[in-house]
């Protein structure tokens, strides 16, 4: 092999020595957090009772993790830069427990785990353990902002936390099982992104331990200049460290390390004093280790160190078998824990001095507990932005072009804490006005015919999902704001981050220390019912059923139906806090329903009758409920049917812009009482429900309520194409012709001018299909409906 | 810029007016769907009434694809090579309907459309008009395996069509839009599971138009040096085309195709005879041309051509504006459509000549109508892999252990068409009896120390699920059999290339011509309940909801609760064609309930009564109902409780393996009669029911069912964290000391017994708790339960 493996001598020999020793000292703990119940110094001999009953947790990573860490403190302290870590091998969590702990900050976070043996014994038997702490670096890790369960957004993560934080670098270790990952590969491209100039560094270590769980990796067995060749083509220059040999590495890392920390330095001297905007090349380290380090080499005649067989735990029986359990106790000795620790169990000294102090510990850095350095964003009073609406349903806007008025001016007042993510979808998406203020961030070439790119800009455009979501999160875990608009089909393609990041946010919730971080907010748009240029590859409502199996102290979904009430929704969702917040909304010209008063009113409530579309005053006969502005389009279309054509009917419009309203109030903290729901809903009346997306979500909200056996819900039931918009809706069986036909069928009694009315339907049906495939568009009597002069709001 | 455009002259003057009359030919018939409703050979000056009232699609990629497409019909032609094309940029469909089209295979297909003017009207108006073709390349277009409509999975549904077809080339386009995407971005790694010797070649066409919706792209503003370090750190050769003249680019190109199939035949030879199974360095094309290209220049002053003003429908206002429609007109004439199509509107013979005849058509090629090629697996039968049960509930097996061992065979049997694919995990989810008879394909280097690596192998592992899944989905479409196994919490990453999957199944169903595929096949496993090395990050069930929501004619979901029901189960989904099937088993020792007859006969049902673990005999006092292998074993520990503790109680316990059979069955094919379900789950009576997942799915299925008001169900409420089995489920309240005083709760008249039980019970809870999190395990009490002797079957 021919690895660049000179040693220049950057470190003396007992700065080796004591770098050596405090990687010791973290391998130490963290094979005590994976195997040690008790007597955790090795006071004794190892007994079987020392040790856990079910060994549980990853060693393969660990003592690589370990490495990088002990040699970022030597480069925090000796240049006193501001570092977080960000461990993509985040199973690797008994490592940077083992940091937090030797850094004093696991203490501070956790007063129960002292700096002593007992404090050891506890800090050891908590690990995998019930009732303890989980395997992975978590939320109730110091120091991390990244969950290491789902591999694959560790850098995504690191261009997040850097952005707009000039004086941040982001160590950023990368996996070599990993790398492997869509998301991972694509990240790499984020350099074309970040600005020199105005936002940090980061630096990315490839750590290629060779093997996953159970195979070598594709890039640990790619020929060396072809990995370089592919890390040079990502943009980045590679410093490449490998070896076996303690000693050796640890020259070689320091090196390494010394060289990156002094090309950041460079190319953020020359961005800040007058250099141009355009993109430099970053450095990297690509790192080739041991998986397993410093593990046991071979057990039961198998090679285990340097292999996949080190993964996870690698002596498997030492309870039972005293092979292993010498074994491990040779391992454990074998870092010389009475060098490290005094009597008492508290780390010596001299090897306390090697960790930075105060807020440089990594693991004390406010920048990986965002929410301390979270400013409330300045903004504007959304009711400035308000459309006239003096009769309801009567004038069309652009819901989303009007939203992007108030961004524009979020924009303008938060220039260093708020941006807004699309996978190239913001123009498309109608919220073109940022770009009064604002442009895209691109530090790639420019020519004269591009569209408000520059080096600086609140807009981030990639064509990956992956990548908007990813920086989103890393920038949101950093102290900061945001909003990702996407096409609502295509955010399923961040289904499993969302996942995780919900579940990081139910977790630190519960925790004291972390502070509450800026909500994930989404304005999916581009929605199921109008995807004209496109068919059904781009109709999907389902990330709102993702979504509500989260925990529901942590998820939000609104359904505004028109402008007004998205700029409402939208204002609030920006001021809240550690919540997932899905706003769905129309981008189409459509109809506006509420002046701002009432749209405020009614986003506050989050659900209520529309008095002025319906014919109910009291008791209805009929409910006519809606979600979603294509639903209440057609729902109020059929609820004026009705009013002409069956005047005595008692119609009641109910329009719902909160869907978790809908769940009982002790299954979501935002769940209607139910006298509250019965008052709305009735008991026993058919309600027939037109809802944005996959029909059966309402049932799921509302099965325990009262009525729910008189409930009749339309919505998207996979049936769509390339069509029209009113074609899209009968497809689906939610027109309003198809509406009033279910209110014939339910409602008792209605006799035969109901009968004739139903057939009347059921012939503009056909006839509007007629209509449509003969002429290519809807016909613009139902196109252009309106409600009549007699509507007035209140 | 200091790209090749060099010129050989690969092409005689009079081949370059043809390929390039051809071209134009495909253009005209693209610019002809988007904009015509007639006049489709400009007999006439265009009249406002020629025009579609409503313009939907993509320009900007189509002349691209169509490029390409008349290279490679030469290609076909002069080597008489077996060739698919796979379209990335897949909006492009009217680029690849017009070469169908031109080829008479869309005429073949669709008898309507025939090869003459009234043809070409039909062809042009069908087009994004309602009840006609969507914009895409979809299933509906003859030749693709591939929907454009979500981004990113071109070059992995390439590789997948590739695999064990060696005689096979996959020309695959991709975008540089395209390109930006998580899942593309990992694509390029797939060489390194590519097999000279016994797959396919796929050829990789960059096409860097410059331009996505709304941006330029990163790959098309790297510098050119950067591209192809890149491009050659991925493992390609990449040759290079770029030019905005036609002529020069024909030259230039046809020399690249030139080049590079013979270099995959030269690989190939080598490959074959004699060579070993090393990775070849595989030949790729970047082509540069204009976005857009060959339409309007510019419109109203703004420069369209060669930007990304061109993406979808240049001119946009050619009904109103006379000055569009003139130049739309100019544009369609530029193509000099009477030196294409005779008097009839019949593409011109020695056009027609340039196309391949008959299977070499890319559009009527049999791989991409995979259904064509399907050959039914020769299965083993699963009934000889059974594990004995005698008596229920008193043996442990490890279900996914067991169907290892009919996997093995299964792979035996069919060297040549079915693959095994997992994200690294097939040993961690104990499949591993397949290495005895094969090895997960390398064409990496290989150490002494790997296991089970090898050039040929029909198991392929790499650690992305995006891979695994585009893999299969390409294998599949083209006529082959495979299952992915994965983490239970994992798949979530692929959920949006599931939804596309089922989109495309749903509507190719629907098409005559396309023959049914092989079913898409999910073992997940490592399950939400029994995640021990793991922590809250690996817990999720809800890709079954995603699953449940696509349409009822394409989904299956079994949750087989032991060993003989998996295998039953597994051999179903092996033999099934154009389904979804997901199947959820368990990978650690488990109860074995049911010997193969019963398992058999149960599965069959879908669900049913377990006699052997039921008190009553008729009516029962309280269902138990369970799915999944968890809550199978809560439930009838909770039954033992219940009929020692309470034998005056009727206990039914029912165990569900089919969830679809909850459905009503107008709403799932497989949903269970209303009367055959009131049958099994009562009119009235409580039940309560264990589910594996969300537990309001199982609402959200039974809302409709006569006794749903008594249904209760428990399943994972986003309650978990690394610890102990029981503690899981504990942490949810699905446990069996839970389940036994939901029975107390709802059953009526129970008296003091019951009521002493239930405290006893409650106790139980905290003593377990207790102990789990005094000793770090479950107590062996709860953890060694089985059913009493008393047991058995039928």
């Amino acid at each position: 092999m021919s690895f660049d493996t000179s040693t220049r001598a950057v470190l003396a020999d007992d700065e080796v020595a004591r770098v050596d020793a405090y990687w010791r000292a973290a391998n130490y703990l963290s094979v005590g957090q994976i195997y040690l119940l008790d007597n955790p110094l090795l006071a004794e001999p190892l007994a079987p009772e020392h040790i856990k009953p079910r060994l549980l947790g990853h060693w393969g990573t660990t003592p690589g993790l370990n490495l990088i860490y002990a040699h970022l403190n030597r480069i925090i302290r000796d240049r006193d830069v501001n570092v977080i870590y960000i461990t993509g091998p985040g199973h690797g969590g008994p490592g940077l427990v083992a940091n937090a702990y030797l850094e004093g900050t696991y203490s501070e976070v956790y007063p129960g785990i002292e700096q002593n043996a007992e404090g050891l014994r506890k800090l050891f038997r908590q690990f995998s353990f019930p009732g303890g702490i989980p395997s992975h670096v978590a939320a109730q890790t110091p120091g991390s902002i990244h969950e290491g369960g789902e591999l694959g957004y560790a850098l995504v993560h690191a261009y997040g936390a850097a952005f707009d934080n000039p004086d941040l670098v982001v160590a950023c270790v990368v996996g070599d099982g990993e790398a492997e990952t869509g998301p991972l590969a694509a990240s790499w491209h984020s350099n074309k992104f970040l600005n020199p100039a105005c936002d940090g560094a980061v630096l990315p270590i490839l750590h290629l331990n060779g093997y996953k769980i159970a195979n070598p990796t594709v890039l640990a067995r790619m020929p060396h200049t072809e990995l370089e060749s592919l890390l040079r083509g990502y943009g980045y220059r590679p410093i490449t460290v490998t070896g076996d040999e303690p000693t050796n590495v640890h020259q070689q890392l320091a090196a390494a390390f010394d060289e990156a920390f002094d090309a950041i330095a460079d190319i953020q001297h020359a961005a800040r004093t007058g250099g141009g905007a355009s993109r430099p090349v970053w450095p990297m380290i690509v790192l080739r280790t041991p998986k397993g380090w410093t593990g046991p080499k071979a057990v039961d005649g198998e090679q285990v160190e340097g292999t996949w067989r080190s993964h996870q735990v690698p002596l498997a029986q030492t309870r039972d078998n005293p092979e292993h359990r010498a074994q491990l106790e040779e391992w454990l000795r074998s870092y010389r824990p009475h060098e490290l620790f005094d009597a008492n169990g508290a780390l010596r000294a001299e090897l306390r001095a090697m960790a930075p102090s105060g807020n440089r510990r990594m693991s004390a850095n406010p920048h990986a507990n965002g929410g301390l350095l979270l400013r409330d964003l300045d903004l504007p009073d959304f009711r400035d932005y308000a459309v006239d609406v003096t009769r309801p349903a009567t004038e069309t806007h652009e819901a989303t072009k009007v939203l992007g008025t108030f961004l524009r001016d979020v924009i303008a007042r938060n220039p260093d804490r708020f941006r807004l993510m699309g996978p190239d979808e913001t123009a498309s998406n109608r919220l073109s006005a940022v770009y009064e203020t604002t442009d895209k961030v691109w530090l790639s070439e420019i020519l004269p015919v591009d569209d408000h790119l520059a080096g600086r800009g609140r807009v981030m455009e990639v064509l990956s999902e992956h990548l908007c979501q990813g920086w989103l999160e890393g920038y949101l875990l950093t102290g900061r704001h945001g909003l990702f608009n996407c096409y609502e089909a295509f955010v399923h393609i961040v289904d499993s981050m969302v996942n995780q990041h919900a579940k990081w946010l139910s977790v630190s919730r519960e925790l004291v220390w972390r502070a509450p971080i800026a909500s994930l907010n989404y304005l999916l748009t581009s929605h199921v019912w109008r995807q004209d240029h496109n068919g059904a590859s781009h109709q999907d409502p389902g990330f709102i059923d993702l979504v509500a199996n989260k925990r529901p102290e942590v998820v939000r979904v609104y359904l505004p139906p028109d402008a007004n009430t998205l700029l409402s929704v939208a204002d609030h969702c920006l001021r809240s806090r550690d919540y997932v917040n899905v706003i769905v909304a129309g981008k189409q010209p459509a109809l506006a329903y509420l002046d701002m008063e009432s749209a405020i009113a009614h986003c506050t409530r989050g659900l209520g009758i529309w008095q002025w579309a319906s014919t109910a005053a009291g008791e209805p006969d009929v409910v006519l409920a809606c979600a979603g502005d294509i639903p209440t389009l057609e729902t109020l279309a059929a609820a004026d049917i009705l009013r002409r054509e069956l005047p005595d009917l008692a119609v009641r419009v109910v329009n719902v812009v909160d869907i978790m309203r809908l769940q009982p109030e002790n299954e979501h903290p935002h769940g209607l009482p139910d006298n509250e729901f019965d008052a709305l809903f009735t008991r026993d009346k058919p309600v027939i429900f037109g809802y944005h997306g996959y029909p059966w979500l309402i049932h799921r909200l509302t099965y325990r309520r009262t009525n729910h056996a008189h409930l009749h819900v339309r919505g998207y039931n996979e049936r769509g194409t390339t069509t029209t918009p009113f074609d899209m809706v009968m497809l689906n069986d939610l027109d309003r012709f198809h509406l009033v036909m279910d209110v014939i069928d339910r409602v008792d009694g209605l006799g035969s001018r109901a009968a004739v009315l139903r057939q009347r339907m059921a012939d503009a049906r056909l006839a509007s299909r007629r209509y449509t495939r003969e002429h290519g568009e809807d016909d613009p009597q139902i196109a252009g409906w309106t409600w009549g002069d007699d509507a007035r709001l209140r």
